[in-house]
């Protein structure tokens, strides 16, 4: 009966970069799907795309962890959007659901692979954002690995992006002293101004290692918890700083990505600090707590809910920016997580 | 009525290293000691004097953890002796006492700064290695940090030295499969005849760290727990080879100590390696297990009187020898515990 078809528009995801990923690494595909479905079957139209950070990561060829992204298929990402016909008593047209559907228009799911969104309850954004995977990272990494407590110094690496903005609130929460590094004076200001955090220090004003961690060192007297989104010189800056027992929490080296997984940047070797301060360094993936998405909706949707908490958003619009927009995390250009609107 | 005078020696540290610690940075002076006593004092007769790495590591000038060893005074360091006279009931002359005297011959020190050994029970060199500092970073290290599961893969470097030939053997008790690197066929085949290893890695047959590399994943397959005595390009070689949830301790970092710690080195970026295997890194130091020694010696000393442990130490004979032996360490020139017998 439901023989009409969609136009769909599919990003395929065609060659692995080897520095930046740019748009030749993909391939824009329009093509028809049928609107026909087998049963508990939905079709789910995306409204909102994600790009993280991680995707980068998977494109690495000498990806020893786990196999690579494959090529010749949808770039795979999480999307918020409707379900445009359902042949599940589970979903009728109109719901709003998160799916890992990845960077095409429209999709078939088995019902029990998308999950409902109340768009009354939150902005259904925060299902990418604050009340999704990168919250989910942002609470268990700083309370689980980085066990903050009242009075300790926390520093934030990438503290204006989606984890980064979120990891800095709650530490505030925690009773820290919170600190944040981000490039450019706009980040830094609103990382004072709009989250309130007792200082932000724009890297940028830097130009060696030696300089920044000067400048850590005066700001923070030292720190309990460096929770790290972009290793690389940012990071050697803030390893001579840290405190006895200090608890480094490693959650992204972004500025790594480009290049330096396949072919290790060098760096100063910093093993001998941990040594003197019986420091911990912990790498963390939102994966390792799946299982306990609830308990941090429990924890942060009221926080959603009330506005005590900044949820700094950076919408581009259209399809075909997807790749760009991928582009734009590794060279820090927007503030929060950044979504693409379909 | 004791008014004679005994002949003392004592190597005076007068002169920070830049590169390795040679014996132009210390001054051997000869003085008089009197036998003169205060109450609770007695004169302690060194036999036995301790080289350990963490000594390198207090003449570093830039130490931002502790003040550094302060210059023209003797250099500190473990010693096993025996008591030569006493003015406290708690000893009596002959007694077999563990000090913190540093290079001297004679010391006097307050009754309770000794240790008393029972040399019936255990030789008394065990004080300086198996059941002394040695001892408990090993134990405590590999089972509080490393926290090692049967089965798992142990690997360490700088095996067969003062910690590592102890950590090795306590993670074969622990049920592990256990690698060990060393410098050498003759510690090699020591690590895996004598103290039973599943298998041991001469480093000095590798030109690079990817072909280290290679035999390490060749050898383990992957590695749980890798305990560090070393740093460098060894433990660059180790990083790519960690498997989920692997726990990396750092003992030590003897590769580092010539003067890598003022201007370290550089090497390549590894942090993402933490990031997907979800790994730690913890640093440890003796110091933090000193209130759990009864604990170690309860479940060590048993050991070693059945003679279920191998403690290996290489016995240099002269008071002079103390810096060449102290330098010897970052030559790897002996195996096991060093100590100079004067």
């Amino acid at each position: 009966m439901q023989s009409t078809a969609l136009e769909n528009s599919q990003w395929i995801y065609i060659k692995r970069p080897n520095g930046r990923v740019t748009s030749e690494h993909y391939e824009l595909r329009r093509s028809e799907i049928t609107m026909e479905l087998a049963e508990e079957e939905v079709l789910f139209q995306a409204k909102y795309i994600s790009v993280d950070p991680y995707m980068r990561i998977q494109q690495h060829a000498s990806n020893s962890w786990e196999e690579p992204h494959p090529l010749g298929v949808v770039q795979g990402a999480g999307a918020v959007g409707v379900v445009a016909a359902s042949r599940s008593a589970r979903w009728k047209e109109g719901d709003w659901a998160l799916g890992y559907t990845g960077w095409q228009l429209y999709s078939k799911c088995h019902a029990k692979d998308l999950q409902k969104l109340d768009p009354d309850s939150a902005p259904v954004t925060t299902a990418l954002g604050v009340l999704g995977m990168p919250g989910r990272t942002a609470w268990f990494g700083l309370m689980d690995a980085g066990r903050p407590k009242p009075g300790e110094v926390v520093l934030v690496s990438g503290a204006a992006g989606a984890v980064g903005s979120l990891v800095v609130q709650f530490a505030k929460r925690a009773g820290c002293r919170v600190y944040g590094i981000a490039g450019g004076a706009d980040k830094c200001r609103f990382l004072v101004d709009d989250l309130g955090l007792d200082g932000a220090i724009d890297y940028r004003q830097f130009k060696t290692a030696e300089q920044l961690s000067s400048e850590i060192h005066r700001l923070t007297q030292g720190v309990d918890v460096y929770f790290d989104n972009v290793g690389g010189w940012i990071t050697d800056a803030v390893m001579p700083r840290i405190k006895k027992r200090a608890r480094i929490i490693i959650c992204g080296a972004i500025s790594q990505y480009d290049g330096g997984l396949d072919n290790p940047e060098q760096g100063p070797r910093f093993l001998h600090h941990m040594l003197y301060q019986r420091a911990t360094i912990q790498g963390i993936l939102a994966r390792d707590y799946n299982h306990r998405m609830d308990e941090m909706i429990a924890i942060v949707s009221p926080w959603v809910k009330s506005g005590e908490i900044v949820f700094d958003e950076t919408i581009i619009d259209g399809f075909e920016k997807l790749p760009d927009a991928l582009n734009s995390l590794f060279e820090g250009r927007h503030r929060g997580k950044v979504l693409v609107r379909v």
